[in-house]
């Protein structure tokens, strides 16, 4: 029986608990094994990163290669960086049986629901914009421009909230993780997917043999 | 803020053990209302029924008074008697923000698909033929001709199962129940619904307002 793995989207603005609730996740054993995408940049790695781990670190020229040969589900630039998402990377970790996690912004899940229809994307909302601003204020380390600027940015990746499968509002931590949990295990009870991934035992039910 | 219930048609064939997993479902309390749809029907209370809990009795001018008034969702003569499904009753349910599960067959299924696209479809199967018999004897109150007659229509309503939209294998009835929890669960957090219940909190969070 060959399992597929389905890639999951997940946007949210900063301050919304995104990176804690995947993190959450996947400490605690799923039915179905996943992971986060980890992808491709020509920044330079900080001290406390590893290759592989929080992101593949390439030379410019070697991107742009990838780019001419379309290995990239999608890419964008950042503040003259680039950043990438592998597609034989991600195929072959879901054809493994795999689930992955693609935490990326409005803009980079347009491009994979385009490449790759399958993916189900989740959008995760804080409460209310006064617990947003709380949650951006509450690192503690950001001047009030910076955080004013991470408030403009978090409300222009709001407005596309709607472009996504499902809706999370992480108002109390557990009931949003079990809200994620609930739809990672439902989308694995779609006749599309059972059908695909349980073969076998229907051919044998609508047999005559018992 | 005004919530809606969502409408469940649940199929299976005899034996998969729908009645037990929905009654299972509506003793956990789930976050989210539920109940079981109550149907109208023309033939005789039996003693152990109860008017408005078990079936709406009526008689039959009744319901072909009905018929004519197109009232019903779905309708079936059955042995003559008739059965129906009251769509002013569902709709009032639904609309006090209750979720209700309709019990019903294949053919049921298409008829309320048609007048209702907004219901969502689960279809529970047995883990093999061998149980599925095995289920069927269990009951021993059937002589083999009747075990006989009821696995030929088992198979004929898992014939139906992929034009539903989620599939459960009901192997071990605790994780069936889970099954079934998660997809309810996760039907809230579709995008469309989370859209129609929360406007609200949509607005407010989109609005430059802290």
């Amino acid at each position: 029986m060959t399992q597929n793995g389905t890639l999951y989207i997940i946007s949210a603005p900063s301050g919304a608990g995104k990176s804690s609730l995947i993190q959450a996740y996947l400490k605690y054993h799923p039915l179905y094994e996943a992971q986060v995408s980890i992808s491709h940049t020509t920044r330079n790695k900080r001290e406390a990163e590893q290759e592989g781990v929080h992101y593949y670190f390439i030379d410019k020229p070697t991107f742009l290669e990838m780019i001419e040969k379309d290995d990239f589900l999608e890419h964008a630039e950042v503040f003259g960086n680039y950043y990438g998402t592998s597609k034989n990377a991600i195929l072959n970790t879901l054809a493994s049986g795999v689930d992955v996690f693609l935490d990326i912004d409005w803009q980079g899940a347009r491009q994979i629901r385009n490449k790759m229809p399958s993916a189900k994307s989740i959008f995760i909302l804080p409460p209310s914009n006064q617990e947003l601003l709380r949650r951006l204020k509450g690192r503690g380390q950001d001047s009030d421009e910076t955080i004013d600027f991470r408030m403009k940015q978090a409300k222009k990746e709001i407005e596309h909230f709607d472009e996504y499968d499902y809706v999370i509002i992480n108002d109390d931590f557990e009931r949003a993780l079990s809200d994620l949990k609930a739809i990672l295990r439902s989308e694995k009870l779609k006749t599309e997917y059972q059908l695909q991934n349980n073969k076998s035992l229907f051919t044998k039910l609508l047999s005559t043999e018992i």
